[in-house]
């Protein structure tokens, strides 16, 4: 006999961390078990004879920044995108607080396009995807990350830095040799400065950090040693997830190598888990991190996550004019779905 | 012989109307006359036998609020939508300036659903799209928005209505039969915010008016006796298009017939010069206009607009996770393309 469908009313949650809206909407939905893609990823469907990827196929990529280990036969490798959206030959802005910029006849602002824009291969082989490493190789890639974060901060005029994974053409990627991207910017972006603004008005009323407190039974999906998986309260997408470090760390680049193979075997749970719940559906990964050059008055507050969207549902007006989504199932619904599912993980 | 690649260099530009970052990529793009969709509609193909928004067929869609004319020969028609986010049936919240909400364990705040979803229906037929009506027709259209929103805001516990049209299923519509959509929010939502900031730290600036001032010759598309349609000056989405007054007027709902024909005519115009130079993409638009209860003190900075967005690019990780677009073609090429593209409109 079916579960009779969902009778919750529909709420608005604001998160205090993104500091934004979300309809909860569950009259417009399935029940929360029955989401699925109708789009999932094939990706050993891929030819690898032509892909830049690949080993062997070295040449045909942009020049490489580092690879590990440093010899021919590498497990990643860190690359410069071919298509670069910034520029590292222009100019360094000088961007002070954001505002020093040029302006255009009094109407709008104008900064030159200097940035980082970096690419990093995370396995030699096409048909190896990221949840298919094993807990230590995720751990390497995680790595990779903070030794180029390392490298990137050190250019003044560089103010954040996103860490970023498209898995699927339909979740952005170009190409499906497993890879994640980083962008380096001469600005703080819109949504981690609406992200500083809610943890520390939360901090400001409780004295402490919004992501040290965020461990609610319901929303619990997997915890490790050092980390914690849970379905925000304020989820913006169905079965939207986030990774965060149970200790305070404002850097993403203080990881060191054993919290990163711990992160890396609940990163390959997690995405094991969804691909099975939800049908292999394209996927978005992003650690929203500090910014670069971070005043020590906000470390209290600033705790860096990675949060995982699997591409379920399409946005529409609403949610490019409102800055609102809405969601149809409850986060304690994903979480609970998410956390009574079983997969063995080795590693 | 083929023109030249582009040459410019990236670089951020911040509206000061929308108080968001975009950076402009050009060396990731073709060249911007070659933009076309890879998934235009094609309307026509659908069948209307069972579709709901057909005249003859009201019996099967969610309650009526006004049809016009008030006979069974109808124009357009304003229902509730079947599948509301939010619910007109709630208690209404009483949200004091977004801050007297329940909190939830003191981490995160809770409002209850309260608010409309309504459906406008824009024409009795079902092959017949927004851009194929006269513009008395399109006025007529845009009147029942007004009607509706004069309606609306009478509920003291409404802080927002967002309008908004998608058209095409990758843009989110789920009915293939011309409609928009209305939200009525109890809550003003996160890019109202941003933008009403952007505007009155420009007015604090200048003394003026952000929109009174934006009508630059580079960004021209075209013009009416009233409105005025232009590419913005930080576009997130390559072609994206505003049309706005070229009077002062904070709130939509100030729109009076004749304006309203004369809109009518120039969004005519734009969706036909979209759907020409861009193979017909599924697109949204979306009216960014001031809040319901807005303080007399935000009047003189505040100024409605109507947003075009046609869907040619994806939206991946870097997006979701900063919140800044990367956006391949500068606006002032997007609008000397479409500024010099010819169209015959009758009427």
């Amino acid at each position: 006999m079916a579960t009779p469908p969902q009778t919750r009313s529909p709420e608005l949650r604001k998160d205090p961390v993104t500091n934004r809206w979300v309809i909860f909407s569950p009259a417009r939905a399935k029940r929360p078990s029955d989401f699925k893609s109708k789009s999932p990823e094939n990706p050993n469907n891929n030819s690898s004879s032509s892909c830049p990827f690949c080993i062997g196929n070295e040449h045909q990529c942009a020049p490489e920044i580092f690879r590990v280990p440093p010899d021919p036969n590498w497990k990643l490798r860190v690359i410069e995108n071919l298509y670069p959206a910034l520029s590292r030959k222009l100019e360094h802005p000088n961007v002070q607080s954001g505002d020093s910029s040029n302006d255009l006849g009094g109407w709008g602002r104008v900064v030159p396009g200097f940035g980082f824009h970096d690419v990093v291969i995370e396995t030699p082989v096409h048909s190896v995807q990221l949840s298919d490493l094993e807990p230590s190789e995720i751990g390497d890639v995680l790595i990779a990350y903070k030794r180029r974060i390392e490298q990137i901060k050190q250019f003044d005029s560089i103010k954040y830095i996103q860490v970023f994974k498209n898995h699927g053409a339909s979740a952005g990627a170009s190409m499906s040799h497993s890879h994640s991207q980083m962008i380096a910017l001469p600005i703080v972006p819109p949504n981690v400065s609406a992200r500083l603004d809610g943890m520390k008005e939360y901090f400001n009323q409780t004295g402490k950090c919004s992501l040290c407190e965020v461990q609610s039974k319901d929303l619990l999906i997997n915890e490790t040693s050092h980390f914690i998986s849970i379905a925000p309260f304020a989820a913006s997408f169905p079965f939207e997830i986030w990774i965060t470090p149970r200790y305070h760390s404002s850097h993403f680049d203080e990881l060191d190598k054993e919290k990163a193979v711990d992160l890396g075997r609940l990163l390959k749970l997690i995405l094991k888990k969804m691909a099975l719940q939800l049908n292999n559906p394209p996927f978005n990964f992003m650690i929203h991190d500090s910014p670069v050059q971070v005043t020590d008055s906000e470390l209290p507050y600033s705790h860096w996550f990675l949060q995982i969207i699997p591409q379920l549902t399409g946005v529409g007006g609403f949610e490019l004019g409102s800055g609102c989504y809405i969601n149809p199932v409850f986060p304690d619904d994903a979480a609970k779905i998410l956390r009574e599912l079983n997969v063995p993980i080795e590693g």
